[in-house]
């Protein structure tokens, strides 16, 4: 690259010292406007200093301001979320707050959401590349046999979390491992990297044939939907249950649950020939909302949104409800969690900092079967489309 | 529900006559510190006034302010976008904006990323359900004759877009239908809902059994990753593309181009074996980003993050490198767009409004494309983890 | 390759004359005894003369004598098959012709199976390799725009069958096609080959940039098990439905209705997780006896033992089931349907040849059904595990 | 049942006594030909009394007799199949033979294929329901607390294998366990079956709770292809590979090696496209024709024709190849692999009775390896339609 080409001159400014200043943000609003000819008004708004982004951000030039709703209360009869909660729920699709403000009503009228987190592991999966399949599965057994001292070489990298456990996956002379973690409050995608880093090369010191790895083999799968993570859990894997009463919800839907369960069977063969990651409505808005207003990673959407819809119709015609999430990828430590609307959020709900991760993880379910309830019962009652003609723009 | 219970006592505030000012937020901003014992200094600072809200959010209470890096210039050579991009990435998780960046200078200094929107459908999928299989399929014969009409019932409700074809998909007396639509500008998830419900009901008063029906059976997949979404196409299929030369990796991210093809071949049998929605890397994050910045609606993350990445080794030793995302669900018009600093964002890309809508499909791919290029890299060069620990915060 | 290595002496015996005679067949006998040291009594011992063999198996030297089992009545009430059948099952899996049985009595005592072939395409599906995704999206244009001249090239190869339609599916350069013929009574597999070839051939010569293809992109996908088949039919898609009276259910298999549903619930939610081809219990079995007995193809048991099981419990406690086989791949006529045996076990259902393949993928269906019901049944009536000691040698 | 119905007086015979007869076989042939009046000759044709059937069959009446081709020599460098192999493949479709012998000469020529099993354990998994998500996961964790006395009560049932280990699938209040074991040299699902039965049992007697449970909650999954099965194995995991020369594939198949590695990158996203069971070509094709000559349970194809291929193409041009069968489901002993001609079939490849079942999965995988460059060859060589012609009938 020559000093002198355009695409030289064009460069982003940043700031050698500290980039992360009111004015080097400003200086970059400016040169956006220059480059592209806009003014940009609002997206150099924002409450607080930029040095509390280091960690967060690269090139940091403003804000995007997300409109938030709050819902409920909802209770919630959970092992760490105990009581009723108000939701902030950040979004720009209307509807989306009161759709779900409903379902907690609903919820909160027929005794509340039974929420448990019933696993918890988060995973960085190396593939090391043997000479043969043969060798791929004796440095298997190696791997097992070597488990206690593996699992030290990665414990001593971080003080939050710990190596549950490594499942091993062979592909020809390819051995996948998927080495899994407690993370504690963070959500634990870099803990586990850096983790697995050092239990790679511990291997590599130690076998010896010094294998080759590459620390992604693209089966953790990092940022994606997958089978593998609706299996095997990725993150929190947390269950919400509720016991909704037949007249309960005729009165407040206007729908029967014999409706509802006889629609249910026809979404469950739907999804499932689909091959969809969920058999039920859209996690996907509840969870996006909570976490843009919370700090999350929303790219783990892409895991998160996944859902194992169990129903049964009792003999009175009541309706048991359950959904679970296996991939739930949340924190309440690190990563976005400590900016400044955001812990404000996680603190609304209590679930800031260490030892909030479980609570929030419980909340996450107990609002994401709020929004299936209610779009379900809508959709069989026929209002769906005319709730969106109401409050949302008519796109 | 009596009118004495805590639940209703507690109620988040609403104001019947104008829900969206700044007093009526404050009111609710109030209502949940009393509610919660939380200060909340930072989600009621906001640079517009709530009146232009209504159809984005119930419930408005403040912001959440998420911090964003520019990045770029990022060279497209597309049908719509063509030039070089400065492209704001709304993200909390650090690394990410400086790893896209450096993709970006890579497949500028490569002569830029060739984008093609390939398709474009949005869709519903109701589902009818007839007396048995063979009235299902009887049932199917009708709708195909009757095209025209119920395409002339469907494409009346709007002006934006129109009906394209029907698949028709069967499980024993349940006729899915796949209904597809242009959508112009908007996502269209609202716009198909209403022309699929106009289309269902000329169908109901209009077939001589007036067969039932649900407005969605689940194939749709609404804010889901699907394999038919990925076979079929929700919202726009489109592709970015790039030839890389082996000295300009090389020189810039210290990889040869011969290694990074042999983990392609390990990336796909993981990703395959895996049941996973990518075998790329990462195009969650890199979308994620660009949804929060520009006002998509995020929760569509879910479905768009599907990617299918098909590559080849030139005889030279250059690299072909192609990325098709088959759901990517965007907007430049309607929905969060027009918010103050989602508007400006779009603006920033020449994207907002009508008329935007492929050239920010084309941008949303060339972003993926560099951020797929610049993790392989480092994975490939081993300083994913040691870059993670400068610039991320330690989780 | 030199003539004096050990392989080419070892060769197996073949007659460049005529290589389809009982002579020819007992000298490889001869010499895979020779060869191995096995005395080999019973693969020799036939019942027709080898000159009916050409076309269907290459060194031919004997016959593996599969045992049959005669199940039935089952009484179907089908479009084609219509009536009571004694059902020729071949298999070596003690309990399975029992156990099939069992459920073509209550379904026989229901009313019968009611079916419908309710869709009918074969498919190969070539790939072309265009210039870049533009190019491939243009080209995709021009094949939908030369559909007739396509299909005209394609039809004339054949007198069995034509071409339907052709979908397409980009990813990159690269456009696919899945081609769809009706194919008769035949399977179609080397029909729709041999016209996709003439087809791609036509392409090739009249397009203007003569774009390279590969025969089968691997997404047809023959001889293995897909999300696309189960979306898009391959073979025939065939329903078998009955309607379970409860007390008929509780007196012959000592089972409620009701207890069959709740655990319905949990077969979905459980195939679901696991990302299954069916949701239902086991097809393959009864489909792998009767393609034996028939002379199928059995290798397409990989596509033919895709599912998709709705069932819903009626007011008065009875229980409507339905099974969809959406990739049914069979045929009537040519393969190996007029050998001897095979030819003989078609007759007994009435099927041999021309104008018998629905009748024959109705009574599929019906029989699949019937397995469905007899085990679902026996594992919750606790019964499957002594019925195997019983009927099963204990292994 | 009336006795009156005309179901019932056509019933097929059955003699209480003794059934496996020549005679009560004659006699049901009898029977189907009055009921049908078709004239059956062939069927009632075979070399080996029927008293040695009983276990694999119910309603004997005949045998379908299969013709068989004899391929080979391929030559195996396994770790219990080592030399050359003459292999009978019992099929009816033209070329199949042929085919496989092509490419098991190549493989010959190249070395022979390096075959290994790399995994061995077949399940059955019950699911137990409990009252509630926190119930169900206190009780997996008192699962595994009760390991050792849960496995003693599986492993004294059966001589043949042993409980290796449960792995937990929870779904709201239900807990799926995958129940692994080996098995010897049987298939083992019959033995899986009463052994998982018997550990339930014990846990319902000796749980606090005495939970309900189904021994089968549709995870294992039996005869049915799944995504859990390709990642946790079911049966063997066994892999095939090769070296193969450039020139040998060029002088023997016309295609250069460097043309089948650019097919293979749209292989691999071909299958990944179409949510295949199988990146390969037709692996269900060569384990249809062992199957059946050789007494294996043929539905299993359903599970077994799962594969993933993983190849490189080296520096020096040659082609590395590799088959992984995640779950080849195959039996030595038991089932149908002692009736008279299977017996011979698998004599003739040294693998009959106790001890043999490695050795004839590793048979069976290098086979496969075979038909997939025979095949991959021809369609790259363009001889695919052609071959078809002239060996197989015109169809």
């Amino acid at each position: 690259m020559t000093q002198e080409t355009p695409a030289v001159r064009r460069r982003v400014p940043r700031n050698a010292g500290n980039d992360y200043t009111r004015e080097q943000a400003l200086e970059r609003i400016r040169f956006a406007e220059q480059q592209t000819g806009t003014e940009l008004k609002h997206v150099g708004q924002y409450s607080f200093d930029p040095d509390v982004l280091p960690g967060n951000i690269e090139n940091f030039f403003g804000v995007a301001q997300v409109p938030m709703g709050l819902a409920g209360p909802l209770l919630i009869d959970g092992e760490h979320a105990s009581g009723e909660f108000f939701v902030p729920m950040a979004t720009t699709e209307g509807t989306l707050v009161a759709s779900y403000n409903r379902g907690m009503r609903l919820l909160s009228e027929n005794g509340g959401v039974r929420t448990s987190v019933v696993d918890d592991r988060m995973q960085r999966s190396p593939v090391f590349m043997l000479g043969d399949a043969r060798q791929a599965r004796e440095f298997g057994r190696w791997v097992t046999q070597n488990f206690d001292e593996i699992k030290a070489a990665a414990d001593v990298t971080t003080r939050s979390g710990e190596l549950i456990d490594i499942s091993q996956h062979q592909v020809g002379p390819l051995l996948y491992l998927r080495v899994n973690y407690t993370t504690g409050d963070a959500a634990g995608q870099n803990m586990t990297g850096k983790a697995t880093f050092a239990a790679c090369e511990w291997i590599k010191r130690n076998h010896p044939d010094s294998p080759r790895y590459i620390l992604s083999g693209n089966i953790d799968t990092d940022k994606k939907q997958s089978s593998i993570n609706t299996l095997l859990t990725r993150g929190k894997r947390v269950v919400a249950e509720a016991t909704i009463k037949r007249e309960s919800l005729s009165d407040m839907m206007g729908v029967d649950t014999r409706d509802l369960f006889y629609a249910r069977q026809i979404s469950n063969v739907g999804a499932f020939m689909a091959g969809s990651a969920n058999n039920g409505a859209h996690a996907a808005n509840g969870l996006a909302a909570l976490f843009i207003a919370t700090g999350q990673d929303v790219a783990n959407i892409a895991e998160s949104h996944a859902a194992l819809v169990y129903s049964q119709l009792l003999e009175n015609g009541d309706y048991y409800w359950s959904i679970t999430l296996p991939a739930l990828i949340i924190a309440t430590y690190g990563g976005g969690t400590g900016l400044p609307t955001q812990r404000e959020c996680l603190e609304l709900l209590g679930c800031f900092g260490v030892g909030g991760s479980y609570k929030f993880a419980e909340i996450c379910a107990a609002v994401v079967l709020a929004g299936e309830i209610s779009l379900s019962a809508a959709v069989m009652h026929g209002d769906w489309v005319t709730s969106h003609d109401e409050l949302g723009r008519n796109r």
